[in-house]
C-alpha cells in the first residue's frame, strides 16, 4: 500500500482546501441561532460521502439534527467497518479570545506543527478527524484496495448530548451491523508517540437555578435580611467537594472500580512532564483529588466542575443588587460503572436537599452517558497498533481518556460491536477552546492510517 | 402655606409632565453606552432649574459626568438651604422583567398606589424625588414664600459612586456653604406614616477576578487535575460567610459600634410584619446573620453581597468547558464607624489570602463611602418633623436606613453642615429592580412638604 503516501502528495492541497470549506459553516449545535448552518453541514457532509465512492448515501431525519449515513457495501461475506463521526461543534465564545475567526480557517505554523496547523472550530473536534475517513475512503476506493464493506454514520448532536444519535441507533440496529466501529475523536500522546484510547469517563451534564425574591432587591434595603441567590449558590456548590476535593454527594463513589496499584503503576509509565503541564497552561501549581496523581485525576476519577455560572450584574461599572436568580452549568465526569442517570438523581436530590429554606432551587438534567473501557486484546484493538505501527515507526500506547464520548457504551449495547477510538488529535489542539487547531500532518497522518487499519483489520478476521 | 395645596391642584398635570419628559431620557452613568444620555440629562435639569425660579445656573465640568450647580440668593444674612439630588440612574437590567418599557414612562395603579404611580427606571431614585424639589422652588418663587437662600447640587454619578462629586466638593467648599443639606433619596415607612432616615450604612463594592489556566479547557480532559476557577471562586466566596452568617473576614467587626438593648428595643417598635414582608417577596423563609432580627440584619449591621457573578458557559444548552477565568461583583454594607477603606483593604488582603495556590487572584475597588448617623435634636430634624406632620397628619417615626449615600459622610467632612434625609418613597416602589416606580401622592405630597421644610428650618434658626 506505498501508494497512499504518493496520493497523498498529489491531492495533498485539495484535500486541505475541502477540509477548510466545510469548516466554514458555523454548525454549532447547541445554539439554535445557527440551525440553518447545521442543516448545510449535513449536506455538504452527504456530498463529500458520495464524491468519495459511497454507493448509498441518505439523510436520515431524526427528532433532532439528521445523520448523515453512508455505505459502500463491496461484498456481505466481509467484514463490514462502521464509521462514527460527528459534524456539529461546539460553541465558539469566548469570541475575543480567537486570533483569527472561529469560523475563517488559516493555516499556522506553531511549535508544535511546524508544517503549519488548520485554525478554525471544529478542525480536530470532529470535523477534521471525520473528513480523514472520507478521504482514506476515496483513495481506498480509486486505488481499488478497498478490502472489505464501510458504512459511515454521522451526527450533528456529539456536543449537547447525541440524543437523536441514541434514537436512530436503536432503531437501526441491523442497518448499522457491523464488525467493528471505528472512531477518530480523541487524541494521542504526540506526533511522535501515537496511542490509543482504551477507557472514556461518562458525564452527568445539568443546569441548576437558585430563586430567592421575587424580583431583584437593592442591596442597601434588603442585603443581609433575605437569602441572596448567588451567595446560597455558591455556598451550594463549594460544599459539592470536601477539603480533600472528594466530592460529597451521598453515594457519589459506590460504584467506582478502585484500580489497582499495579495497573496504577502502569499507567504511571506514559511519558509525564508536570513542569511541562503546569507551563503550558501557566499555572503555579495544579489543584485536585488528593491521593491521585494529575494523570489519575483527570482519566480513572469522577470529577465535578462548574461549567458556567451567572447570576446578578455582569455589565460594566457597578449595580447594588440582590439578584431574585442565580444560575449554574455543572458536568460531572464519571468512570465505568458509574451509571449516568443514577449520578444523576444522586446529585439532583443532594442539591436539594442542601439548598436553604430562603430559596427554591430547580435542576434540570442536560445530558449524559456511561463510562467506557475497551480490551487490547481484541482485533480491532490489534489492527489499529499495526496501521499506527507502521506509520509512525512505534507502537501505539494504550491510553486512558478523561473525555467522554457517550455514544461508544451505546454502540457496544445496541450493536453488540466493540469500537477503537483512533484518534489523530492532539491535547494542545485547544479543541473545546478558542483558537482550535489540527495539525496538517496529522491530518494527513490520519489519512495514511487508516487504509492500513481496514487492510490488518480484515487480514486478523480470516 | 395654604395656597400650595391650590397651586398643586392646577399645575399637578404639569409637574407629572415634566418628570416623565425628564425619565424618557435613559441617564444609566454606570454604561458608557448611554453617555450621551447622561450629559443630556444634566442640560434638562439645568433648564429647569433656570425655570424654577434660579438666579444663576450652570453645568460645572468634572473629571466625570457633570454637577448641575443652581443658586437663588435673595438675602446673605439669611439661612442658607443646600438641596442635593442625583439625575443618573441605575441600569434598566434584566430588561425582560419590566412589564413596560424602563424609559418609556406609563402611570399605572397598584394597590399600595391607588391614585396610580409613573412606572419608570430612576421614577424614584432618584429623578423624581430630586424633581420635587425643582418644584417645591417653583412654588416658593411664584408665591414669593421663600424664606431662605437656596443652592442646588445635582449630580451624575451617585449610582456609580459619586467620585467626581467628592472632586467637586472638596474644589468648592466657599461656593457650597450653607446652613443645612436637603435629600430627598430615601424612602419611608408608608403612605401614611412618614419617618426620617438618621443612619446610613457605608459601602465598599470589590470586582474579583479568578484566573487558573491561561486558556479554556476541555472539562473532559482536564476536569480534576486543574483548578477550574468558579469552583474555587464558589469556595472563595462561600468561605466569606460562617456557620452562622457572620463574615469571617479578619477585623472586619472591629469597629462595629453594637446598639445598646435598649436601642434595639426601641427599634422594634417601628411598625413591622414578617409575614407580610416574606409574602411580599414571595419567600419561604427569612436568611441572615444569627442573633439579630430582619430590621436590625438591613440596617444596623453590615453585610456581604454577590451582585454579580460570571464565567463559563452561559449560553443557550451545554459547553463542557473549563474556563480560564471566573469574576464576581461583591458589595459590603458597613455601618458607622466602619471605614469603607480600610475594610476594602481587609477584604483585598483576606480574599487574595484565601486562594489556592492553582489561580492568581486579582481585587479591583470599584467605589465606597462611609456610613453615617444624625441626630434627631438638630434644627434640621426638627424642621423635617414638623413639616411632615402638617402635611402628614402624624409625626414622623426616625429610622436607620440598611442603603448608602456615600456622600452625606462627605458633606458633614468639607462642608460642616448636618444632612437632613426627607425621603417619599417607598420600599415597594423597586428602586434599583425591574417596575421601579413612584406614586403620584407621594410626588404631590413631597412638593407640598418640602416648602414647610424652609419655613420652619428658617423659624428655629432664629
Amino acid at each position: 500500500m506505498e501508494n497512499i503516501k504518493t496520493y497523498i502528495q498529489e491531492h495533498k492541497d485539495r484535500f486541505i482546501n475541502e477540509l477548510i470549506e466545510l469548516l466554514k459553516i458555523p454548525s454549532v449545535s447547541a445554539d439554535t441561532a445557527y440551525a440553518q448552518d447545521v442543516i448545510a453541514t449535513s449536506e455538504a457532509v452527504k456530498t463529500s460521502l458520495k464524491k468519495a465512492g459511497c454507493d448509498h448515501v441518505e439523510i436520515c431525519d431524526t427528532p433532532g439534527y439528521p445523520i448523515v449515513y453512508a455505505e459502500k457495501i463491496i461484498d456481505p461475506a466481509l467484514p463490514t467497518v462502521l464509521v462514527y463521526g460527528h459534524y456539529d461543534v461546539q460553541p465558539p465564545n469566548p469570541i475575543e479570545l480567537w486570533t483569527s475567526p472561529p469560523f475563517e480557517p488559516v493555516i499556522k505554523k506553531t511549535e508544535i506543527h511546524p508544517e503549519g496547523a488548520i485554525f478554525a472550530r471544529g478542525s480536530c473536534d470532529d470535523k477534521g478527524q471525520m473528513y480523514m475517513h472520507i478521504k482514506a475512503l476515496e483513495y481506498m476506493v480509486q486505488s481499488n484496495t478497498l478490502p472489505c464493506n464501510v458504512k459511515f454514520m454521522i451526527e450533528g448532536e456529539e456536543e449537547v448530548g447525541s440524543k437523536s444519535l441514541s434514537w436512530f441507533v436503536t432503531r437501526n440496529q441491523e442497518k448499522l451491523s457491523c464488525d467493528v466501529i471505528l472512531i477518530s475523536d480523541t487524541g494521542m500522546i504526540s506526533n511522535q508517540q501515537p496511542s490509543i484510547t482504551t477507557g472514556l469517563r461518562g458525564l452527568s451534564y445539568v443546569e441548576v437555578e437558585v430563586t430567592g425574591p421575587n424580583r431583584d432587591l437593592h442591596s442597601g434595603l434588603y442585603g443581609g435580611a433575605v437569602a441572596n441567590p448567588i451567595n446560597v449558590l455558591t455556598k451550594m456548590i463549594a460544599s459539592l467537594h470536601d477539603e480533600n476535593n472528594h466530592i460529597t454527594i451521598p453515594s457519589f463513589y459506590d460504584n467506582v472500580t478502585e484500580l489497582s496499584l499495579e495497573e496504577r503503576a502502569e499507567m504511571a509509565k506514559a511519558p509525564f512532564s508536570l513542569e511541562a503541564y503546569k507551563k503550558a497552561l501557566d499555572l503555579n501549581d495544579i489543584y485536585g483529588e488528593k491521593g491521585y496523581t494529575t494523570n489519575e485525576r483527570n482519566s480513572i476519577r469522577p470529577t465535578l466542575d462548574v461549567n458556567g455560572i451567572w447570576g446578578g450584574y455582569t455589565g460594566e461599572g457597578a449595580k447594588t443588587v440582590i439578584p431574585s436568580q442565580a444560575f449554574a452549568k455543572i458536568s460531572m465526569r464519571l468512570v465505568p460503572n458509574q451509571d449516568w442517570e443514577a449520578i444523576t438523581t444522586l446529585f439532583t436530590q443532594h442539591f436539594i436537599s442542601i439548598a436553604p429554606a430562603g430559596v427554591k432551587v430547580k435542576v434540570k438534567p442536560h445530558h449524559g452517558g456511561q463510562g467506557y473501557v475497551t480490551p487490547i486484546d481484541s482485533i480491532g484493538y490489534k489492527a489499529a497498533n499495526k496501521a499506527y505501527t507502521e506509520t509512525f515507526g512505534v507502537p501505539a500506547i494504550p491510553v486512558r481518556s478523561g473525555g467522554s464520548i457517550p455514544i461508544v457504551a451505546l454502540f457496544e449495547k445496541e450493536l453488540k460491536s466493540k469500537t477503537i477510538l483512533m484518534g489523530f488529535g492532539l491535547d494542545s489542539d485547544a479543541i473545546h477552546s478558542p483558537n482550535e487547531h489540527f495539525g496538517i500532518f496529522n491530518y494527513l497522518k490520519g489519512i495514511e492510517t487508516i487504509p492500513l487499519f481496514y487492510k490488518y483489520f480484515v487480514e486478523l478476521s480470516k
